[in-house]
């Protein structure tokens, strides 16, 4: 595709993920509006070429697509349901794809929305951490319609390379709640693991060769477990938001009776780390609530 | 090493793991003289050139290295301590090896039992499953001295890929808990993610190409999530040989003050399984107690 096939995105929040993700569009030659709530954290997408818009619905006065990724659900609601929202001022036939990771109801309700008014909504949350979000490599998981998801197609392959069309609307925030349970479980052996190596004195680093490539392997032990031994408990991905993750996945699987006892275990867990103030700690620092003593 | 220097082996228990692990040392050129519980089990064994033992204290009639690969704890003991045992029959400078995964308090006491009698004991146990087994591509996990392990080595060698020393004797148990520990709580957050992913109604085998190659990634993802959707629920591991390890481990926890709660989940959802009826099927059967709907 010619530089000039490339349509004006607009493009709404610019925090860890997002201004990667938008970076990496300019680098291939998407024009940009771009919103995010505080205006300092927009200035190196600024610096590279993008157009700022004070209002999320400014964004579209011209571009017919829109791409959102913010941080908690209440904020996508605001950014397309809200009184001076996307949906008030889309034009029909526009694109919204909201990247963040929320609740699969409200997915569902933005593309009903998005439909009654002559537009189509994606929901497409991503995985693959801050460096996917900057390498472009990371796991796309899309709900929607699949002309919508081949509409997009040339986009997403600029931000990751994983593309999946998971089903209808609500399918991709589903997806993403699946990876998050799974890496929930896997956080707490990992770091159990761990807590139980310290206390019987082995050394961690010779653990991890005998466990790492076996049956117990896992992304979380490879990359995790090794940061937790220097020390290193920053993000990676926040604690609070894992926690917003963790809970929306929950409260799914209660309307559908599922019992799911790791998961509502790691909510507590990852609830009595943000107690503790670890809110803006990596994942990771999980290992500081389970390594404690037993009451 | 000429096929002259291979010294003779005693080795005891030929369930699925050991009787892979033996046919690996016979076809390396170690003599072998074998005993088992039922001698039906030893009937391969016997067939690729080993001989028969009545007891596991005959096996160490001119064998002077003792390899053990049995399912619990008291058959450990009964192997090593008991009145017709190992300890008892062993020449001095023997080297006992028990690849079992067994208690660590267990392992130090059978180490200095044999010391006083002037043998060397080394724990390693094994990772890897009966893949692994017959292919020869274990890892060891060892405890006990240094030059008892370096004399040991070229054992390890045939039988498995990732041969690292721990520490001192119980070090090898104590590292095969932690991998346990992290296998459990993956395996948790893996079929959890599976019991949601059917209960929204996604494909699970798209699913898997979503979150299989990212943060959510495991060897347990890779490996038993698809043994599942086939509907294999068969060994593998077995879930009561696995319930086993975790109680084992929790044991240990528990005498260190440490509260590992996905330990503690994992131990009450195999204990479920086992009840129901499901000792003898694979790990990955957990899933049949996750995914039924909440009482």
């Amino acid at each position: 595709m010619s530089l000039i096939d490339r349509p004006r995105i607009a493009f709404i929040g610019l925090g860890v993920m997002g201004r990667s993700m938008a970076l990496n569009l300019l680098r291939a030659g998407y024009p940009l509006d771009v919103h995010t709530r505080s205006r300092a954290k927009a200035e190196p997408v600024l610096a590279a070429g993008a157009s700022w818009a004070e209002r999320p619905a400014d964004c579209l006065r011209e571009a017919a697509i829109c791409i959102s990724i913010v941080g908690f659900p209440a904020e996508v609601r605001q950014v397309y349901l809200g009184s001076e929202g996307i949906l008030a001022s889309a034009r029909p036939g526009s694109l919204l794809i909201d990247m963040s990771t929320s609740e699969p109801a409200l997915a569902v309700e933005i593309a009903a929305a998005a439909r009654a008014r002559g537009l189509a909504a994606l929901d497409a949350p991503v995985s693959g951490g801050d460096v996917g979000a900057r390498e472009g490599t990371l796991s796309i998981m899309v709900g929607g319609e699949a002309a919508d998801f081949a509409r997009a197609r040339p986009i997403f392959e600029v931000l990751g390379r994983t593309l999946v069309l998971q089903g209808p609307a609500g399918s991709g925030q589903h997806a993403k709640m699946c990876n998050q349970i799974a890496i929930a479980g896997t956080m707490i052996g990992v770091f159990e693991a761990l807590t139980y190596a310290h206390a019987v004195g082995l050394d961690p680093e010779t653990l991890l060769a005998s466990i790492g490539a076996g049956a117990a392997g896992s992304w979380t032990l490879t990359n995790l477990y090794p940061r937790v031994l220097r020390g290193d408990f920053g993000p990676g991905f926040f604690a609070e938001h894992f926690l917003k993750d963790l809970r929306i996945a929950r409260a799914e699987a209660q309307q559908r009776q599922l019992r799911l006892p790791g998961l509502a275990l790691a909510e507590s867990l990852y609830q009595t780390l943000i107690e503790r103030g670890g809110a803006q700690l990596g994942t990771q620092a999980i290992y500081q609530v389970l390594s404690e003593p037993d009451a």
